[in-house]
């Protein structure tokens, strides 16, 4: 068990019909002025939008809205937010929508508080002091980002993804109705399970010591969402399976599934905005489902018996006592198989991506070949470039 | 799974170490003066109390001390430390102990916010409406009061117990280093045990719908702790252990093991702050370790396949699934030789409770039959009465 500090101070109100309480739970924080932040239309045509304005209008809360945040969330839409807000003096972020919304909120009020480009923030060039506050009505269970401190943005134009960590940005705030979920689309909704699965699993996969509450949360965690997420899939309705799934994206990413671990910055999130960030088309979590199995194999032998708890109470695979390395590798089988079941790729070429990038990803995920990825070994160009094979 | 709120603010910092921390990390509140309140002379012997005040004094934080909180604390000295507190100006109360200590720091925190009697708020006379920041620096692990919103005290004038709830009395900040819990007594270990498991246990109990990611978290605590408890009595220096023990009282008690659940008021608590209450020399773990059983061997048959649930799960009870009920009353059958084997009593003979005091047991449990205490089944002065034969 190592040093940790564990903070997460944001406030969940969760279940039927919390989007109604925003403005009566936000007067708690006496907002001048609040931009509502959301994506495509759904927001608006479902309703959803006018409940939140109804509701902070009753509480007396000045709004004004901006839509149009896009998947793997642009740092140029972004600069445009700061540009509304700093005109309409907003002085709270209410985002909503899943984590591209959320961390473009994050990402602008970061940079308000601490007056600089939010790139600048993002590529470490300035060093961030404070922020907008910021609240949640979750619309995805996926990235977590509504009780996390990270957030990450897309730089088109140079062909990047970055991400950056602060406790400024944790939302004070998130609204989660397992309801407002119904609506998400089969792959999106598959894309979610799987984001949700490699927090935890990242995480899992940093500890190397002892850490035994921590893990048994984590693999707790891990098959409520292997029993929860097909049941979501099969029936979009169910509230219970919905809710399960919102509940653990959260915990997820709150940084519960790491206190105590070796946890070193998620290397598979690392070589996957690599893969997202050159190719717009490649959903995170697709991105993720390809990948995560092909780092597993890659660094297998590293910690056999690491893969083996995994295996056995995570995926039910029987330990092979005499073979230890076979139980490893059928637990990676195993989770390769569940996430073929929710309609995911697991492989690059399912997603249009051939050898021929294999060396453009390497350079993009070093950025330019700047920095080795840790892991259980590090990762440079040779072993991405092998790893990248076995995802072929 | 019911609607739920879900608040746990409190900053920890984990790990060997961190009592020396406490003046850089109180900076944040800017504090004018620190009460250290404190329970016996251990942590002044220990050297523990020198590494607070050297820590304040570098930070610049003036400080002033009040030991002498006893195991049940009672009111009568809550208010000798309010006026100690008014008297010096103390705007932040540090918390160096385990529950006791940190109850007692909660309720004159509560009471000068507020401007009233503890008593009166603890009787829910006078409702609560601020408090003064609370920070902790944790020895023992047990009341899991270090993230909590609850604190109980008692006034041995009338021989009663009270707790009550409030966000407005959450630490702040906890320092938890589970070396500082190397030198508590096994007795007071196992204790501790108890108490963590009855935090998580009376929580899962109180959900009756469906609600299975909490479910496999509060499961996972459970094993962690029944896996490292006995570790921790057999060797007191085991940091894994005691880590393992120390964060699990944390996440018992900060209402994550009971998200989503029916949960109401913990009626084994409830049971136990009477028998407490009016023996001083039962200790609550004990008083718990003593009650559970019986209750749950009482409530059994009321919702046989969450208790087959709980001895599957979490006792490695094989499942009899052509009587369930014997795989129910076996799981608590094995609750019992754990209690046993940890030196704890399972009978109320042992700690010296006879039959001939059943009737002012239950008397003081329902306030002079004014209250029937929410579970399975009300409880009032019949079914408590049942129980206390069944803890006989």
């Amino acid at each position: 068990m190592q040093n940790f500090t564990y903070y997460a101070p944001t406030k969940v109100l969760f279940g039927r019909g919390v989007e109604n309480d925003v403005g009566s739970a936000l007067k708690e924080f006496s907002p001048k002025k609040v931009l509502i932040h959301y994506g495509g239309g759904s927001a608006k045509r479902s309703g959803l939008l006018g409940k939140i304005t109804d509701s902070l209008d009753a509480a007396g809360i000045a709004w004004v809205e901006l839509g149009g945040v896009e998947p793997n969330p642009k740092v140029q839409f972004v600069r445009e937010t700061i540009e509304l807000c700093k005109k309409e003096n907003v002085d709270f972020i209410l985002a909503v929508g899943g984590g591209s919304v959320i961390d473009s909120a994050k990402s602008a009020a970061l940079s308000i508080g601490t007056g600089a480009d939010p790139w600048d923030i993002l590529t470490k060039k300035v060093e961030p002091t404070a922020a907008l506050p910021i609240g949640v009505v979750l619309t995805i269970a996926a990235a977590g980002s509504e009780m996390s401190s990270s957030h990450v943005l897309s730089d088109l134009s140079i062909g990047m993804k970055r991400g950056l960590s602060s406790d400024l940005i944790r939302p004070k705030i998130a609204f989660m109705n397992p309801e407002l979920t119904y609506t998400v689309s089969r792959y999106q909704t598959a894309c979610g399970i799987v984001d949700i699965m490699m927090h935890t699993l990242e995480r899992y996969f940093g500890s190397r010591k002892e850490n035994p509450l921590t893990d048994r949360i984590a693999e707790g965690l891990l098959q409520t969402v292997i029993e929860n997420g097909p049941a979501a899939l099969a029936h979009p309705d169910d509230f219970e399976a919905r809710g399960a799934l919102m509940w653990a994206s959260s915990l997820s990413h709150n940084d519960l599934t790491g206190c105590g671990g070796a946890h070193k910055g998620m290397p598979v999130h690392q070589l996957e905005h690599g893969v997202s960030g050159l190719f717009d088309n490649v959903s995170h979590g697709a991105g993720l489902a390809i990948l995560f199995p092909a780092w597993a194999s890659y660094m297998c032998g590293q910690d056999v018996m690491r893969f083996c708890q995994a295996a056995v109470r995570i995926w039910n695979v029987p330990m092979d006592y005499e073979h230890p390395e076979r139980t490893a590798r059928r637990g990676i089988e195993v989770m390769k198989d569940f996430f073929r079941s929710l309609g995911m790729p697991v492989s690059l070429r399912e997603v249009g991506i051939g050898p021929e990038s294999f060396d453009a990803l390497a350079e993009a995920i070093t950025y330019g070949y700047t920095r080795q990825i840790p892991s259980f070994v590090p990762m440079g160009r040779d072993e991405i470039l092998d790893i990248l094979r076995l995802a072929e």
